[in-house]
């Protein structure tokens, strides 16, 4: 098992990776603070791992909300019927919520941590590659709303991240290829040996090799743990954790939430961010189509055709990063290097979407 | 006017008392930061100073979102319509959410500034004297549930507190008497010379008195500033500010929102827990007498006759100071100093059930 620390003084944290966690009956209770819990999942993955986790978590009151599966249901309205449960089973502010499954249900599930009576203790369980390297690691949580992804939320960090690597093995491919977006936007915007890495085993991790994406996971959560611990609230470095996210979450939102996955959506947002700082002569020609050809062995969408730049140019607006009525772009100096700026050619902007919109 | 000062080290933020505060552009300016403004109001305080404060914060962009009036609508629901307004309007992170009312507006817009893009900047403009001595300081915002009172929400402390006292000239005498309770409050746990004050002060106060106001507004913020820059997360000391409200709230709830005014319910808690208090031998029956004396010539509520001692238990077992099981109860040891104890015999809390519901 690996371990690693999100760094944040007293409210910091262990990530724990490795196979057969749920099985772990110790070393849940070590982690899962004790008290009431309220187990919060979906459709598809409670009935493969909530009765492993549930033994594991031992002789205490466990109350369940299982949500509908699918980033579609990640609204206000599914968030007020979830605050419903811990209500109706009188759950009190000693309860502990532990989120099981994906991205949708960690970030559901925190943002019901971080406002039911004012907040109570949560713990991430995360079950989808994407979650295991992203989601669950840093605080973020939310839901949509229909004008805008991740909306309206809330900072609120687990006390513990439980990453069990065997539950990949029952991930649809679908899902896998759009955790290795996330996995891929590491090493684009901080770690150009571990871009080296991927390109080298991108087949293995396709294939589910428990080796390779155990070191994805850990190599990932290392630099997401690093940049948290330094810019919890996203006032500076954090923000670079957003690479392909703005044009991503446009994607999402204007093609309907569930229709692209957030791993596709920022997949294809992140060849444009490459594409547009091509264009702004960042990113060489090699590198750009290095950028290509490991997103496209991956099988991620390289393009958004069904939607028009100016639809998209409409979304952007919306982004949280948006200062003084500026998109700010996350964007790259060179592969394993990002930055943030709100500096660019409107002409920039402009070219890349039509590249790839439309 | 009086400044005084919520001290939370990089978030110590000033509450100014004073009358013509809504016509000082100058003041407006300082307190309320640069950028657009989403004005939180509702249909009855709107129409009498959205205009002015609209005036006061000068050139800059202002949207309005005018809830309806009443504790019944502090709803999840009345929640996630006013966070349309935001979106409809394209606000960016860098807006500012600006609270003009009485609690339910400042519960709201504060959760609202909380969630929106996971946190925007907020100034309290409290025209209540509810609000301006007691829920405008402190941070604590949220809607209520069926089950429970303020069972969803977020700590989310406002950057000003404006109280301009000009805006209890227009004050229902129902509210000011509900916000009464609340000053009272702040002489039971805290500072028996001040309850000494009230006593003598009582009919000033109902007659709507401007000195006599801003003293008892002046003397209940710095009580609760100080509080709140101890423990504003309320892991000690601050429950004391529940003085009653464990009692009141099952009022509240029991009886449906917004039948009781909030502070009506506390009145009648306070006298609940004075009651228990004389029941557990630490007031006498002169102090008592002299909190219930208060409290009726204050023209408040003395008991609630229409709820069941059982409905009324079963309601305060959902309440957030609630550990381990226990019901945790504010009880005074004497006038002027309070304290907080899951400790009590069964018996005591089921006699003052019978004494004052049923």
């Amino acid at each position: 098992m690996n371990v690693l620390t999100v760094a944040l003084a007293e409210r910091s944290y262990p990530i724990l990776i490795g196979p057969g966690l749920l099985e772990d009956a110790a070393l849940l209770s070590r982690h899962v603070p004790a008290g009431d819990v309220l187990l919060v999942s979906n459709t598809t993955v409670a009935p493969l791992y909530a009765g492993r986790l549930k033994q594991g978590l031992g002789d205490r009151r466990i109350v369940e909300a299982i949500l509908p599966d699918g980033e579609s249901y990640k609204t206000m309205d599914t968030f007020t019927r979830l605050l419903d449960v811990p209500m109706a089973n009188r759950l009190a502010r000693d309860c502990v919520v532990v989120a099981l499954g994906g991205g949708v249900v960690g970030d559901m599930a925190g943002f019901a941590a971080a406002c039911y009576q004012r907040g109570v203790t949560f713990v991430q369980v995360p079950t989808t590659l994407l979650a295991q390297v992203d989601s669950s690691v840093g605080g973020k949580t939310g839901v949509n709303h229909p004008g805008g992804k991740n909306m309206i939320g809330a900072f609120h960090q687990p006390v513990a991240v439980i990453a069990d690597t065997d539950t990949l093995s029952t991930l649809p491919p679908r899902e896998l290829r759009a955790g290795l977006a996330e996995v891929i936007k590491y090493g684009l915007i901080h770690d150009a040996a571990f871009f080296d890495w991927l390109e080298v085993n991108i087949d293995h991790l396709l294939a589910g090799n428990a080796a390779a994406l155990t070191h994805a996971i850990r190599r990932s959560c290392e630099i997401k743990a690093a940049i948290v611990g330094r810019d919890e609230r996203e006032s500076g470095e954090r923000a670079l954790l957003n690479l392909g996210h703005t044009f991503g979450h446009a994607i999402e939102s204007a093609a309907g939430y569930g229709t692209w996955l957030h791993g596709e959506a920022v997949g294809a947002g992140m060849l444009m961010a490459a594409g547009m700082s091509r264009e702004l002569g960042n990113l060489s020609d090699a590198d750009l189509a290095r950028v290509r050809a490991l997103l496209h062995r991956a099988n991620l969408p390289l393009s958004a055709p069904g939607i028009s730049p100016s639809t998209a140019l409409e979304y952007m607006k919306m982004d949280k990063k948006v200062q003084s009525g500026r998109i700010r772009l996350v964007l790259m100096k060179r592969i394993g290097q990002a930055y943030v700026t709100p500096d660019y050619p409107a002409a920039a902007l402009q070219a890349t979407l039509e590249a790839y919109f439309g």
